[in-house]
């Protein structure tokens, strides 16, 4: 039975699920979830997402949520398939280290600058420019982190690709059209592993699903 | 060499490492980090996290910070001494999601209510009661999936204790002293659950290192 991805193309923890099952060159089935409509509340989608969030996911009998979680679970199950996106040992608690910075010291930042730049000027609303401004400052420090750790590592993990990069495509390719851009430009190691994490085959597909909608 | 924890008895994050360290048996030194006088942005301790936050952890010449990379780091390498803490295959992949149910969903609701209920009153600040009013709100909605989940599982993850659940104690255990606990209380099977693993004797000995403090 193929595995079935409930989502939506332009939400950034949906894509994360895509783009690490077009790494390991996996077929699998997309369910789109209308979030406008509050599909997302209704009893059906509940029965695999309690929280009532997207994405989940479904492998035969396995239900699965939380998109970390989902890509953590396909890059362990299907390690020798396509790219390897986990490393076995001392060197995956390095790794490890890093999917905890995307999660906590990264995408928070991210999410908001999304909201204030993208979201809300969509919507009608005024940005805050005082929360933007606080909020690149906090996101400048975090990428300083980042380009020291780039200059002696070729990826945030380990010197491969794997999820602790990955896992930062969706919400980063998204400010990419915003100001917050200059902060990612003016950091050589840092535009570098961003460019070449963005020339992804995989990551094509992603966006090639999003451009469809 | 012994592996050091660098942190503070009172913090959160470090107590979950101190947690894993006791139910895997381990010996450890703890180094103290002296937060008000600003140690955690000295440059000795930046050398181990360059977030400048804490916990930080050394095992050797490995280098990690970010308290739940280091709690799966020490439950991996030490697998088969004291308490399991993970598994192996597709149950692993349940217990993955409540891993990231933990840091997404329940801890920065548990964190927010323990600044505006412990911290700011501490500290001379007022209480934002219309804040802790939405994120009870919030928490008792999260504590509904719980509910529903420890009704079909003897724990969160799988039927045997994991991280999953011992990464809840610090943050959960700081609310048993507010009206927060209430929450709790009105639960069945998550007051069960709670009495639980409140009484490892693991947790048990970080309490301890509190209270010496």
């Amino acid at each position: 039975m193929v595995m079935k991805v409930y989502g939506a193309v332009l939400s950034t923890a949906t894509m994360r699920v895509f783009a690490t099952l077009y790494e390991k060159d996996l077929k699998f089935e997309f369910i789109p979830i209308d979030m406008p409509a509050g599909e997302h509340k209704k009893e059906h989608f509940l029965a695999v997402n309690p929280f009532g969030q997207i994405p989940a996911f479904k492998d035969g009998d396995l239900k699965l949520f939380e998109s970390r979680a989902i890509s953590q679970y396909i890059a362990h199950v299907h390690a020798d398939e396509g790219s390897p996106l986990v490393c076995e040992g001392k060197p995956m608690a390095t790794v490890g280290v890093w999917l905890d910075v995307e999660a906590h010291q990264f995408e928070p930042l991210a999410l908001k600058l999304r909201r204030e730049l993208l979201y809300k000027p969509r919507s009608g609303m005024a940005t805050d420019a005082a929360v933007v401004e606080e909020t690149e400052a906090k996101l400048a420090k975090v990428l300083d982190v980042y380009e020291a750790r780039l200059s002696q590592s070729k990826y945030l993990g380990c010197d491969c690709f794997t999820l602790a990069d990955l896992h930062h495509l969706p919400a980063m390719t998204s400010l990419m059209g915003t100001p917050v851009k200059k902060l990612f430009d003016a950091r050589p190691k840092v535009s570098a592993w961003l460019a070449d994490i963005s020339a992804r085959p995989a990551w094509a597909k992603v966006l090639a699903m999003r451009n469809q909608q």
